[in-house]
């Protein structure tokens, strides 16, 4: 029995991931809500009634990308990161796995910028919950850094957003196919996250400017 | 003749404001093409009549509102910015004059991010070049600092647009009423983006915080 099962199942998630993909890349161009499911009949060649073995409403499967997005990129975390990591490690490690699953999932990141607010009710708490958990992540390490450091100057919150705004800008502007990889990109930014891009201080004279 | 023509172009340009902020407003809570002019005839109290006296179709009016947001942001940097300041100082007021700018305007910065792709055409054309003009600012101070420090390690539009993103973030998370003050906000962003958020080595004593 669960030998006739597992392969369907994997059946059934290979193709969901596609729809997924189709529709990130729908909504990422037209817009949530100028997309209609048919849309993405077209995209996937699969027709409606196919569709709608998959997800109920067009709401959901924005809901089911977001989703998707926050577990990779929390297990993905949960994988690279170990014990034995310095906390400065641990966050170039996080800027690695966001940047390295973004740079490879750039009409999401889109989707995820710009439709932030289409979400609503059951959806919407499920998503901030998945959100509000990840951001923790990184809070933590930079507040475990801030506190060892004996540097408490800066708000929490702001030198956080600072990090994710670095990086969630890059579907403005950033090609994964140019010159600078994925990896490189998160190495840089987490250098000028973590010592700035100007010389420590000529002789610590001028100070935080 | 020139007497009575001022007032009238001032009572133009007034209601022109009016108009693109209405205007700018609507665009961000409903996007771009979900808006009808007839929304913003209802939001202004103009008739249909009366708004196409001061544009032509909906795209020239976001066309305005991105052309104004980049006048006001190069004319701002020019008043604000002096020969006698230092690279890192002009940074600082670059920054403090793009946040200042856009904390008050937040609205035309989520159009700014949201409807990037727009405009076709002249219009896009146009913008393109007032854009490219003032990320050019940025990056020749950038420029300059690694020239100066004999850092010319991290890619030039890499950090540009690291700079960018944490400004351009801010309009998903940060509140102009809260705690922070756009002023306060730039400070620590320049700080962030000059020096970094860790300690420049484990032996120097915490600075700027």
């Amino acid at each position: 029995m669960s030998n006739r099962l597992e392969p369907t199942s994997r059946n059934y998630d290979e193709k969901l991931q596609r729809i997924l993909k189709a529709s990130g890349k729908i909504f990422a161009e037209k817009g949530f809500h100028r997309t209609s499911v048919r849309d993405i009949s077209r995209a996937t060649k699969m027709s409606l009634a196919g569709l709608y073995y998959y997800f109920t409403t067009k709401e959901e499967l924005l809901y089911l990308i977001q989703e998707r997005c926050f577990v990779t990129l929390l297990l993905g975390w949960e994988r690279a990161a170990t014990a034995d990591m310095d906390v400065r490690t641990r966050i170039r490690v996080f800027a690695e796995n966001h940047l390295s699953f973004f740079c490879h999932n750039m009409h999401e990141m889109k989707v995820m910028a710009h439709e932030d607010e289409s979400l609503t009710g059951e959806f919407q708490v499920k998503i901030l919950v998945l959100k509000r958990r990840y951001v923790k992540v990184i809070m933590d390490l930079i507040r475990e850094l801030q506190d060892r450091e004996g540097r408490k100057g800066i708000d929490l919150r702001v030198v956080t957003f600072s990090l994710f705004g670095m990086m969630n800008w890059i579907y403005t502007w950033y090609h994964p196919d140019g010159p600078t990889t994925p990896d490189a990109l998160a190495e840089r930014f987490a250098h000028i996250f973590l010592t700035g891009i100007a010389a420590p201080s000529p002789t610590t004279a001028p100070q935080g400017d």
